[in-house]
């Protein structure tokens, strides 16, 4: 094979590859959004033979030479293969340093460990889901030195979700977070404010909070032509490609503000993945680079934006009109403390925005030591509860709001979890670059979420996977992770809403 | 490779095309049921490159050593496995006897004919179809050549989408309603007799017509938990699996019966795939026979149930209930009457029962002809016209009412026309033979459409693919196609609808 061949039958592989992609994707829409009950066995073994198929493209002999051929040659490649090339390698090296039968039994290891986590997790019992998770950091352990390392080992999964992001810098950003997160979230809680929330939690009728999800994408700028808005039980994003991404909310009568900030944050997933350059349609780039960054744009609406005062300002009438008998004794700044009361509490899903990194902490804390052999999964339960009760001041008494409340582990997402406390201090550092550019309140106040819309597309969501998320940091705020930007946005606004100034 | 290896490499390789399929199958769905709009494109590549990955496993060279093996070893097989390569055997003629570039291009072609078809039917200018259509029957009658045939060439094209159905059996059943359904519609029409519809176009809510939909769906037995429900432009049946089978239907708000009836046909679809034996899942056969069978329970339960006196008797409190003030100056009687009106009419997807296989006829000898180089394509618009006149005593004015109504020829889809008035005809053969095992019009007048269900369930659904179409029908009805009994049924229920006797 020459180079001119394998460029074009690495182009025939990927093609391949995303059919293959495309259909699981709607596969596993098509489940989250209606499928039927009975269909679910048929359902699991169609993905799972799609999914052997991918395995067997990316990890097949010709996909070897492709790589060896182009790595090669990169000189020679434009700007999207030498993208594509990139991201294809790591996708390679993550799935091809494993011999194929561990590959596969930890496949299997990972289907059954997720019925026994929701058995396990139903039952608030640790000690069931256990040996699978000690199974499962096992062969991650193993995979980490097949794969092989810089540094701590945990570097080998943290770089999974985030390529470029390691130990030194986590531990830095944590240690930060501890020193000064955890003291403000004890002022506060001593501060004696109540913030009224009573209001959040009379009833609201489903269909009308339906509409004003829409009304939220709508004037945030999803298109509802190059994407679809459904229920399901977990709000989730999904892409096909630019021209096709959907996203999901869930609502419930009582529990207003869940659905809001549900829709808000997918919203930020969905209008990245939209609003990638179309030049890359068609190419294995044309999709968010990162989870942080891509965590950052959730965040980025949800929090930075959804929660701005001005923000709450400006979509407050239309929640009033939609429910005037419920919110007519509510006050607009009754509204906005009610969106960003701080409730130290056990589950991490139902976090504030300030309490949210804490959570993550307890969690990379855990799994770095557990890739590093310094805990035992045995000891879990136990270290959890220590950990929540120092960060959070606040401890499960059962193994279902502690330690078994997420699905990650079950399905071996290890090195996952920072990025979402990565995602928040990244959306902190973009709309603080965004403030020398635009007038953001001003922006907010007015309405005008095209202004912000175009300036994230024109310096982030652009350019897809063609920038790593550490370029796209350096590029946009003249710095890498800055755990003092987000904590100075934190302590400024919540100092404020709990007068601690 | 040796019989042994062959069994096993032959389910590798099903399981791989399974796949696909219900991947393929999904996004179609998914495509009909409301994604979204800019996402076309790169959907309709998707759907191009796994129908690929479909033709490349069944021409691959494993899967002809494989055919070749267990047709040498067939007494070995069990009745599945046996079922299954007379299946796939059929689907591998059709594609691998054909010319790789000669298959692509004909692929080609179709895709492009769809679109010309469009815009030509919108424009109603058969000349703008005209090349396309001329076009695809010379690849047809080429891959016939290819494909070889006993006695007329369009049998191999019968063949098909009816397995065991030719030209002489269908010019039989054909010739027998030209001489007699032909009179038949001509002494209706000089009866004089006016029946009442004017109540069908009222305006009746859209919500409420999909209630009653549920409702029909419920009470003939279709099971919401092995399937769904949902609206699209055209209704369809989508059959993943036995597990998982997806109708739907389409709602007018002044066209009452097209969605009642709409949605009883596609139940009737539905319920055959939903009552395959549960054994077959997994295999290659846990799919409706032939196209024939299939329409016979779509139109069993549409015309031969669905407008039978005692269902509509069953039936009509419940939709009188729902549109009290839409209905109650209607009788059952006339209700009864105005569901079964016969008038001739231009377009086929329109067509009552008693005309609707002429509109078939028209078709069957324009296809046959064709094939058969008797008549050219650019003559069509005349011999349509004239046909129709001479059938139905109705003549288009324009293409788009004629000769390009329907899409099917566009798709290449030759030989398919016949399987809608097989449709018929096997549904009156079907219930004329259950009327001997149980009381049929006591099961409608009380609602105890189980009893129907089951019979056809043990008759004819449990088999999926292992038993063909003509040895059902043998089974059930004692014989094979009898355009007698077909006739009788219409014959004694309109004669009685239009007090002809």
């Amino acid at each position: 094979m020459d180079f001119k061949i394998a460029k074009e039958r690495f182009e025939e592989l990927l093609i391949k590859l995303r059919a293959l992609e495309y259909a699981s994707a709607t596969i596993y829409w098509d489940s989250a959004t209606g499928a039927p009950k009975k269909g679910a066995g048929e359902r699991a073994k169609t993905l799972g033979v799609l999914s052997g198929e991918v395995h067997n493209v990316m990890t097949c002999d010709d996909m070897v030479q492709c790589l060896k051929l182009l790595d090669e040659n990169k000189d020679k490649l434009d700007k999207i293969t030498y993208a594509t090339l990139n991201k294809i390698k790591r996708e390679y090296d993550q799935m091809a340093k494993i011999p194929k039968d561990e590959f596969a039994q930890y496949s299997e290891l990972r289907s059954l460990a997720g019925q026994v986590w929701e058995d396990a997790k139903e039952k608030s019992d640790f000690t069931l889901f256990e040996p699978y998770l000690e199974k499962i950091f096992k062969y991650q352990r193993k995979f980490v030195e097949y794969r092989g390392y810089d540094g701590n080992p945990y570097n080998v999964l943290l770089d999974d979700y985030e390529p470029g992001m390691n130990v030194d810098i986590l531990d830095d950003f944590f240690n930060s977070l501890r020193e000064k997160i955890v003291p403000l979230v004890k002022r506060i809680k001593e501060s004696g404010k109540k913030i009224r929330t009573d209001f959040t939690n009379r009833s609201f009728n489903v269909e009308k909070q339906k509409e004003f999800s829409k009304y939220l994408l709508d004037i945030l700028g999803f298109d509802f032509e190059a994407g679809m808005f459904k229920e399901s039980v977990h709000p989730f994003t999904l892409n096909l490609n630019p021209y096709d991404v959907r996203l999901t909310s869930h609502f419930t009568k009582n529990i207003l503000l869940s659905g809001i900030y549900g829709t808000i944050h997918e919203c930020g997933h969905a209008l990245y993945e939209q609003d990638i350059d179309k030049d890359l349609v068609g190419s294995s780039v044309a999709t968010g680079v990162s989870m942080g960054i891509h965590e950052s744009q959730s965040r980025a609406y949800e929090n930075v934006i959804g929660r701005n005062i001005n923000f709450c300002g400006f979509i407050y009438p239309k929640l009033k009109e939609l429910f005037t008998d419920k919110l007519q004794d509510v006050t607009l700044k009754e509204f906005y403390e009610g969106v960003n009361e701080v409730k130290p509490s056990l589950i991490r899903i139902e976090a504030d925005e300030l309490t949210y990194s804490l959570h993550i902490m307890v969690r990379y804390e855990i799994e770095k030591k557990l890739i590093n052999k310094e805990i035992e999964v045995k000891d879990l339960p136990e270290i959890w509860n220590k950990k929540m009760n120092e960060y959070l001041g606040v401890s499960p008494d059962n193994d279902a709001d502690g330690v078994l409340q997420d699905v990650h582990w079950s399905d071996g997402l290890i090195g996952y979890f920072p990025s979402y406390a990565l995602g928040n201090a990244y959306a902190s550092q973009f709309v603080n670059a965004m403030k020398k550019d635009i007038n953001f309140n001003n922006a907010l106040k007015e309405g005008n979420f095209k202004a912000i819309k175009d300036w994230l597309t024109e310096k982030i969501h652009k350019y897809g996977s063609t920038k790593m998320p550490n370029d796209i940091l350096k590029d946009v705020t003249g710095e890498g992770l800055n755990p003092k930007c987000f904590i100075e946005y934190l302590k400024d606004k919540y100092e404020k809403i709990y007068n601690l100034k």
